[in-house]
């Protein structure tokens, strides 16, 4: 869903650059939470980061009840109606950064999203990633939840151009589907960003072979962001927000509290890491998909 | 590449079984190295397993100079030139196992195919899996192979119906594309079996996460069989064949050391856990791929 993207990106092969993700304490009051979401976002750009994440749902409690009352109508050409984008547009203009906005609620007619915005370096908006794969589960006595009941599945992919590469964008349980990085890689990406509050019974099970499996299947990074550990609230967060490299490795974690995490990306390693492997081996694959 | 394939395939969501990795010692001797895997299968059978499976190039060790002179014919009606095969069918049907017969090098014209024969309960042989992705890297000064050098890719994709469900097969490299496992999985499988010479630089970067990730994107089972270590030769093989099921959670492993490896197989857990998780966003999925 971009909407100002570029088929002639250039992402030249040697761009290197710092990534930090601001993993935060969501509050149940929003313009706290977007005061406090800038705080984190400037104290990652003052560590030289260039391209920085917010978690899913950092405005907002992760709770059906309150997406609706949290939501925000998003003008790509008029942001007044959004003070949450309103906030990541002045960041990301003001310090220079990319901004992967994590996910708001986002009201659309009759519809709510859970709705990424990218900002690029000069505090436009370049694409909206509306969440895909939504989350219902239900398994009596353990775990009911059902996203569903309440928002609505965005119908496409998202590939960002912007100053640091091209972008991949899933949010949390896109991440379960390995089609959509594969399609990610396949147009190109460079990073793939996954803004997820996984819980408490799918963060220990899937949360970290997930992220390493899309890295090292597609051979490119792959950042993701949790809000901060709430246990006063029913979708308490599993938080370890995490950069991977393409070989599948751990580059930077963190545990469950509030942090700003920071890594080094190389695309040069990419291309090194796709050169020493797989050789001969894509072209053959190939013929499965046609 | 199913020879004995059939499309009404019986494989009741009830289904329970044992399975069996042999991780076996590969020497130099081929008929001592059919003598000992024999030795193994029955040891496995007589434990109770319904389902065996043998390493990459069990009979023949990892070497490119070596595969033409291990090399066998294989002709589904006449297994007298291949003695390895012929050992399998004497041993499936003998002890009424479905073996999946690890691989070995196979002569066909002027090709070599790095290949895995399927025999049934029966003593019949099923399925013959050809190497898809061959193995070629070139780190100077870490590791160099090019299996391309000797050996031919196959071309197909390699799923069979037997007594114990639809099994789906791929050969080492092949479990690095999950393209291969996602196909697989839509075609019905409920266990992917990799027999994989992995050695000692790939194997504690991505063994144990791409069994996990197979496993857990394409909700099945996934079984890999490895050869016990031996430094003696250059390829060592990394050893710890391992059974996963379908949430990502090792059910069964072993060291580098030769062992028979046992697990159990219950189909009803696989339809389990596809029920509890992904309801309704596999449909949204389906729209990437159509």
């Amino acid at each position: 869903m971009a909407e100002h993207g570029s088929s002639a990106c250039s992402h030249p092969s040697e761009r290197k650059y710092k990534i930090a993700l601001c993993q935060l304490f969501v509050s149940k009051n929003k313009l706290e939470n977007i005061r406090h979401a800038r705080e984190l976002l400037e104290a990652a750009a003052d560590g030289g980061a260039k391209l920085i994440l917010l978690p899913e749902m950092w405005n907002c409690p992760y709770s059906n009840e309150l997406f609706s009352l949290f939501a925000e109508e998003i003008d790509a050409d008029d942001l007044s109606g959004s003070p949450s984008c309103g906030m990541l547009a002045e960041v990301s203009r003001s310090r220079k950064v990319t901004l992967v906005g994590g996910s708001i609620p986002e009201r659309f007619g009759s519809h709510l999203y859970s709705t990424c915005c990218v900002f690029g370096s000069n505090g436009k908006l370049r694409a909206r990633h509306r969440k895909v794969h939504l989350f219902d589960v239900d398994i009596p006595g353990q775990l009911t939840f059902k996203e569903s009941a309440t928002l609505t599945a965005g119908d496409e992919l998202t590939i960002v151009d912007t100053d640091v590469g091209l972008l991949g964008i899933g949010i949390c349980h896109d991440i379960r589907f390995p089609e959509l990085a594969i399609l990610c890689a396949e147009r190109g990406a460079d990073v793939i960003c996954y803004l997820a509050a996984f819980e408490m019974n799918t963060g220990p099970l899937f949360w970290e072979v997930l992220q390493k499996a899309r890295a090292l299947d597609n051979q490119l990074y792959v950042a993701t962001c949790s809000p901060a550990r709430d246990l006063t609230i029913n979708h308490a967060a599993w938080g370890h927000s995490t950069v991977v490299g393409p070989f599948g490795e751990i580059l930077a974690t963190t545990g469950h509290e509030e942090a700003v995490v920071f890594a080094d990306i190389d695309y040069a390693y990419i291309r090194e890491v796709r050169f020493r492997s797989l050789i001969g081996a894509v072209a053959t694959l190939q013929m499965f998909f046609l």
